[in-house]
């Protein structure tokens, strides 16, 4: 198949890219800016925003399908930058699904839309009414709104571990801290925002063979949960991934860390992807071990090598 | 003409419902909750987020137009209430679009979608690309995609004055509080939010008129601004307020009423709107006075009586 995937320099869109290759399709990926090292796959620098250019990289790409992962990611950020979350989310998805008019087209989502469920409705499943909370997760729902006009499919993604994930985000950010200790580069004391929250984490790998089976098997004008249907909170997952660097740190709390809104609890119904034919092959265990292998190697100087490997 | 007005209990849709039935349309309303005393117009109970009844009440109708002003427009309430605006502003008007498909459509939006605008590039057009900065600003961008994907007109309002807006709006809040001083019932301190922001003042029957003007003339997927072309800050619109009162309170800055995020300046440009044949009639000073007229009589006990009155 000839499958088109933005933001094939991020975190998912990165092994997606390379794992379809190894599959032996043909993919086509856009990137900003950086480059990334993906072999075999046709690499095009595109910002979202330029209609006529995407325009033109689809026209030549000629895809069965468009997987779209390009976006802005960062519930934090978001509240400081509303408005570039709204045009690359929104705007650029409008880019997008102009360009590609009549062309199988899945989108990432995220369920950060769901907002604040009472822990009786969880796990929470896609007929839930959405009730985003963030900029990031109003710029997700408005954007799931252009996608189902459109008759494509939402993936809405919980939360997705493993190597390749920006800093930014709260686990690459403890495994980072974690490695500069075992460095000796940073005294042994963990900054942490709130702990408390749970989430339903996915490892990388799992993500990609949700995204493969959804391409493949699902309904136009629908929307899968790809969460694992567990939650641990972040204070479990920090104390795992500890264990995993095999450091003992103090762990401090940090409030300038904290989200002006952070949810209690999201955990997926995931049946509907299941019920495509998707298997959870790697637990968070998992995760936690490829992620600090990844970010100890990198903090060591072996940045880059171990995320080329695909899936 | 068959007009459809949602909102026609609020600030604008009111007068514009009392308006276009003095003019000879057929005019249905609908509200939400409390009944608006309109005369001669069909009125409907309707949730916007209730999308078989909005089917069925645009079935009744059948309009030639339908002016869509229902939704939830105050900005700092915005923050508190994100999921609320979200369905209400972007879902339910998704249903109408749905509900009224191949039907004329004009929407209210807001110069909020606009963001912070450096003083250099105001006023500012139509065709400036959107950065939303609050939730209301983000539903009001979405909604306004989903329009214009629908082929629908999109009025940008930007601040509207006189009888008949919510309390807990900055200019209503004012008059109400110089009311209760006239009457005794307040000691005469006057309690101010941010008032160095400049804003663009419409009186609320030269906003009828526009809107009379655009459901006539205007293009489909077109987007109009609906402002005077000048501004004020909002500390002097309070001097001319009180000076209309007669009274000389005390102003005393309140931080808790400050927003998050406040525009420093919004002034329309609004030579779309003035080339489909639109004039402005009043002045700031007139919609002063209507605006006090009305909540002194109010506050006096003379509540409502004023507002029935059509342009």
């Amino acid at each position: 198949m000839r499958i088109l995937i933005t933001g094939a320099s991020g975190f998912v869109g990165f092994r997606l890219a390379a794992h379809l290759t190894a599959q032996g399709h043909h993919v086509v990926g856009t990137y900003l800016r950086d480059v990334p090292a993906l072999e075999g796959v046709d690499l095009y620098d595109v910002d979202l925003l330029d209609g006529p250019l995407i325009s033109e990289v689809v026209q030549r790409a000629a895809p069965e399908v468009v997987v779209h992962l390009a976006g802005l990611s960062h519930v934090g950020e978001s509240w400081s930058r509303p408005a570039d979350y709204f045009r690359v989310n929104v705007l650029g998805t409008e880019n997008l699904l102009l360009a590609a008019a009549g062309v199988r087209f899945l989108a990432a989502s995220s369920a950060e839309v769901y907002g604040a469920v009472p822990e009786s409705d969880q796990p929470v499943s896609e007929e839930r009414l959405v009730a985003p909370q963030s900029p990031y997760a109003l710029t997700k729902a408005a954007m799931e709104r252009l996608v189902f006009a459109a008759g494509g499919i939402v993936v809405r993604s919980f939360n997705i571990v493993g190597p390749g994930q920006a800093q930014n985000f709260a686990l690459p950010a403890f495994a980072s801290q974690l490695a500069a200790m075992s460095q000796g580069r940073q005294e042994r004391v963990l900054k942490v925002g709130n702990l408390s929250a749970q989430r339903d984490f996915v490892h990388v790998d799992d993500a990609v063979e949700a995204y493969e089976v959804i391409l493949q098997q699902g309904q136009p004008g629908e929307c899968y949960n790809l969460g694992s249907g567990e939650a641990h909170s972040i204070e479990a997952v920090l104390n795992r991934l500890i264990a995993v660097s095999g450091l003992s740190p103090t762990v401090e709390e940090d409030p300038t860390r904290y989200r002006p809104v952070d949810l209690p609890l999201l955990r997926a119904d995931n049946r509907r992807l299941v019920e495509l034919g998707w298997t959870r092959s790697r637990d968070l265990d998992w995760a936690l071990r490829d992620l600090w292998q990844a970010i100890s190697a990198r903090e060591a100087g072996e940045a880059g090598a171990h995320i080329a490997t695909p899936v």
